[in-house]
């Protein structure tokens, strides 16, 4: 057998990313056995390690220091970078870091990697640097139009119909038949890594769910056709459920994915629950995306302070869907 | 000095209300020192006495078995029930449960009650009744139109811009002007039981707060500009924050109102925060108004199950905020 492919990119080198990186593959921290790449520009990955004093010796089969049970190689995308600006966007980061996600989305195409972990980039340092896309997800939606944004921790696991748009925009596209889609193709990427294990339940629009169309006709109209729909289909899913209510019934449930209709009404409740531990995964792909629950954190970069659990958590749950 | 009396609603005969005031007055709770005041009909309160075995020996100046202090009457409701039906809505019990709050209101109104303690009522029976409101919150906006509904832990304290409304509805209230007005009574309400007490954290309506207009105007135009002028006032109020940010920022910070733009967006995290021990408070009133923050129970009614420990906070609330 041979093992997994995991790419691990270093996000805006301005961010904690390349931090958190370091930290992650030369800590305590018990990791799957992979083959690792890192995927970043020397100049970057030699600030890091006289930052941090940690020296990777890649491609020895022995990386050191770390404890990394596989292997740690590092894919070198030569940027322009000659020294690393800290702490706010920047075109010269925006540019490298949009360099490092498009290799390793390169390699996953080509099938050499079963898994991209993504650090951190600042979407202003990409707009900066005239990058096209919004972000990770904007630029995966160029060759994977069903890309979908998922949430993953112990506690909770989320999926979302539409994210970063308006309220109002987000609205527009609650409608029976691009449900019916989203629940197929969601139901479908799960069942390609853990088949049969996922419920659904879906969160309503309105308050108390509309209330029999009291408050709302989404319900009525649009989200519960759409349920019965994909149920016939053989999904095992439920709902509308009062969204004040769903997430607090499916706390816990390890095999259960809340749907929820608009960015804010899952990420209200994921980032209070799972603010450290959570992991961000992107779904409907052919290989597995995943990152850390947070940004750039540009106040704390560069100063020895960033925490690399939740990228842990991240590599960790690549591990565990790719293999 | 005399004592604030407080008075306490049956609410619906068939939910949990009547066991819940039993178990809350008999109970070793420590309510603070009032005159308690119970509104309901006679057959109501002998069906629950038998069930629990518990008995109020009203007017003595002595409660039993209570250790209440102060004392405890009871503001008898003649009304036309003979027999108590658990567990479903009735027309009976939801002209019971009106009448109650009616007399409640009534007497809060001439100023005989320093604030109310209502347990839950069924919208559902009010309506198989012919009410013509919809709920409490609803009736007291008959008197006083710029009623606030707000929800109260120790973890988190909420107001909710608008309620029981469709979300799409909801959106059409987020407005410069009714935003302003909106502040201006909440510092106004909250300053006459604890003046200087209290800052604001305004929520965001869409992702990320809008991201500068990027996903969506109302932060810039309507939100923002509100926040502005009534800080101008002398309101100590922030925002608009990201959504997915301003509740876990606020978590634990005593002092800090944060004002959801919509029912979900407050009730989602308020419901998964302090689900048993959050209490729901009516502001912009001339007096206090609170309730456990639960619904009748249908499911659990007349069964012995039901735990007052909602009703005991929304008591201590409604003695704290009446003092």
């Amino acid at each position: 057998m041979t093992l997994r492919r995991i790419g691990i990119t270093l996000g805006d080198p301005g961010g904690v990313g390349p931090e958190i990186v370091f930290k992650a593959l030369a800590g305590d921290y018990k990791l799957p056995k992979a083959e690792y790449v890192i995927f970043g520009s020397a100049p970057v990955l030699r600030a890091e390690e006289k930052a941090l004093g940690i020296h990777f010796d890649f491609g020895s089969g022995k990386p050191r220091p770390t404890r990394l049970s596989g292997s740690l190689t590092f894919h070198e995308i030569p940027g322009s970078l000659r020294t690393v600006t800290k702490g706010a966007p920047t075109a010269a980061n925006g540019r490298e870091s949009f360099l490092y996600f498009q290799a390793a989305v390169d390699e996953a195409r080509k099938g050499n990697l079963q898994a991209i972990v993504t650090t951190p980039i600042s979407k202003s340092s990409w707009a900066l640097a005239g990058v096209p896309w919004k972000g990770h997800t904007d630029y995966l939606s160029r060759f994977y139009r069903g890309v979908i944004m998922g949430f993953w921790s112990d506690k909770l696991k989320l999926a979302l119909l539409s994210h970063h748009v308006s309220l109002k925009d987000a609205l527009k596209k609650i409608k029976k038949e691009s449900l019916q889609k989203f629940f197929i193709s969601l139901d479908r990427s799960l069942k390609k890594v853990r088949p049969g294990k996922f419920t659904f339940m879906v969160a309503g629009l309105n308050p108390h769910a509309g209330e029999d169309g009291l408050m709302g006709r989404e319900e009525v109209e649009e989200v519960g056709p759409a349920v019965e729909e994909a149920r016939r289909q053989g999904i095992s899913i439920s709902g509308p459920y009062p969204p004040d209510v769903v997430f607090r019934s499916a706390l816990g449930q390890s095999d259960t994915f809340v749907i929820a209709l608009y960015h804010d009404q899952g990420l209200i409740p994921f980032k209070l629950l799972a603010f450290a531990s959570g992991v961000n995964v992107s779904l409907g792909l052919p290989f597995i995306r995943t990152s850390p629950d947070h940004g750039t954190a540009f106040d704390i970069a560069g100063k020895d302070r960033a925490d690399p659990h939740s990228l842990v958590e991240a590599i960790k749950l690549a591990a565990t869907l790719s293999c």
